[in-house]
C-alpha cells in the first residue's frame, strides 16, 4: 500500500444518502471516487457502489452466506484492522452515518483504538422522500418540529418509545425501519391521543427509480401499506404536513394548497 | 430569455447545506453551476454563492437597505413572476429546504400558481455539527431518536414548545435558531425534568473555518456560550451523545469512550 511500515491509516465513515447517486455529497463523491478499500452493507444503493473504482476492495458486511448481518464488533475490528495495516478505509452507510447508522459506536471504537477518522454527513431518507414527493418537514402553523426514531427494536425487546411525546400533534413523527412494528407504532400512537385522522405516508427505497408510496391517514397506514406492497427498507412519515404529498401531486385542491400556502 | 413567449419556467428549490461547498450534493452544485437566476438568503454561505456562474442574475432576499428581511410573501411573487417569464430559477437556501427553511410556504405558494418545482435536500446544521464534532445524533443504549425544533417565535409570542416531551431523556435534542431564546430553553427544560447534568453544545457556523462551539452541561450552557462569544447563527444540542464531541476531541478519556463504544 505504499505506506512505511507501522504508519497508521485513517477511516471515512461516509453517509451515502438515501440512494440516488446525485444526492451524494460533493466530499462523499470525491472519497468514494479514489477508495481503495471499501467496506458497506444493504442500505448502500448499488449505482453508489458503481462509482467505486474497479480496482478497490470491496468488504460487504450487510449480509453472509446464512444471511446472518456481520455483528457490529467484527465490523468494528475490521475497520480498526485495516486502518492500523496503514490503509485509508471508506466505511459506506446509508444515508448519514450518524443517524441510526450504528455510526457512533464504529466511531467510539475507532478513538478507543486511536485510528484516525473523519465523519462525512449524507442525506438521510426523510430528507429523500420528503424533497422526492414534495412535501416538508416541518411548516409554520403545521409542524413545529420533526422528530425521527427507529421502529426496530432488539430481539426479545418491546420497543420502548415515549409514545406520549411522540404523539404531539405540532410534531412530524418519522420512524425508520417501522415496517415490522407498523401495526403497533399506529395503534399506540392513537392509544395516546394522536388523531387517527392525521395524513400519514409510508415510502421506500426513496429517491431510487423504483420508489413506492403509500399516502394514507394514521388509522388507513397499514392497510395502504399492504396494498402497495410496500418492502423494507420503508420510512414511515406521520403528520398534518404529509397532506402537502398529496397535493402537490395532483394539482386540482386549490383549496386546500392554498391554505397551506398562507401559513398563518 | 431564448424561449417562446407563454413557455413556464421552473423553480429548483435547493438545500446549501451548513456552509462547506463539499457538502453541497452532487446535484445542487450541478444545478447552481449552471444557473441564470439565484434567489438567496443570509444563510447560504460565501463560498457557495462563488460557485454561481458570473453571468447570472442574483437576488439577495436576505436583506433589505434597512435590514428588513423581504417578507416571506414577496419572495413567493418573485419566484412565481420569473418562473411565468419563463426563467429556470435556483432558489437557494441553507442547510435543508424543507427543515425550517419555509420551503413548504414556497412549494406550496408554486403549487397554487402551477410552476413546477423540484425540490433539492440539503445537509442540515444538526448532520454538518454532528460530523464536524464527531458526535452521533442516535447512539445504542443513549438517544433512541433525534428531535429538531425552532427556538424562533414570532414577534410578540411566547415560544410554545412541547417541554414535557423535550425533556425525554432517551431524545437528542436538537434547537434551530435559539440563541435568543437560549435561557428559557434551558430553564424550561431543567424545570420539566430534564437533568442540569446532561451534556450539551452550542456550535455556530458549523462545516466552516470560523466555526466556533461551546461544550458544557444543560445547567452551564448559557454561561459557556457567552463565554464564547457564540453569535447568530447558532445551534444548540442537548443530550448523552454530545459527550462523545467532547472526547473523540480529546483521546484519553479512555474509560468514557470504551463505556459509549460498549453499547449494551
Amino acid at each position: 500500500m505504499g505506506l512505511a511500515c507501522g504508519q497508521i491509516g485513517k477511516v471515512y465513515l461516509v453517509g451515502a444518502g438515501p440512494g440516488d447517486p446525485q444526492l451524494l455529497t460533493l466530499k462523499a463523491a470525491r472519497i468514494i471516487e479514489a477508495a481503495t478499500v471499501v467496506v458497506y452493507d444493504r442500505l448502500v444503493s448499488d449505482a453508489i457502489l458503481a462509482m467505486v473504482p474497479k480496482g478497490a476492495a470491496r468488504i460487504d458486511v450487510g449480509k453472509r452466506p446464512q444471511h446472518h448481518p456481520v455483528p457490529q464488533e467484527e465490523i468494528n475490528r475490521t475497520l480498526i484492522g485495516l486502518a492500523k495495516a496503514g490503509r485509508t478505509v471508506v466505511r459506506l452507510k446509508g444515508g448519514d452515518p450518524f443517524l441510526f447508522g450504528r455510526g457512533g459506536e464504529e466511531a467510539a471504537a475507532l478513538a478507543v483504538a486511536s485510528v484516525p477518522f473523519e465523519v462525512v454527513p449524507g442525506i438521510t431518507s426523510a430528507q429523500g422522500g420528503a424533497a422526492a414527493l414534495q412535501f416538508p418537514l416541518t411548516h409554520r402553523g403545521l409542524a413545529t418540529g420533526v422528530r425521527y426514531v427507529t421502529g426496530h427494536c432488539r430481539a426479545g425487546e418491546a420497543l420502548a418509545l415515549d409514545w406520549t411525546g411522540l404523539a404531539d400533534a405540532q410534531t412530524t413523527l418519522v420512524v425508520y425501519m417501522g415496517l415490522a412494528s407498523i401495526d403497533l407504532i399506529v395503534s399506540e400512537l392513537i392509544r395516546h391521543g394522536r388523531s387517527p385522522d392525521t395524513p400519514a405516508l409510508a415510502v421506500s427505497r426513496a429517491t431510487l427509480p423504483d420508489q413506492r408510496e403509500a399516502l394514507a391517514t394514521l388509522a388507513t397506514l397499514t392497510d395502504a401499506v399492504a396494498a402497495e406492497h410496500l418492502t423494507s427498507p420503508t420510512l414511515i412519515i406521520i403528520g398534518e404536513v404529509t397532506r402537502l404529498a398529496r397535493i402537490t401531486g395532483h394539482i386540482g385542491h386549490a383549496a386546500l394548497v392554498e391554505q397551506m400556502a398562507a401559513a398563518p
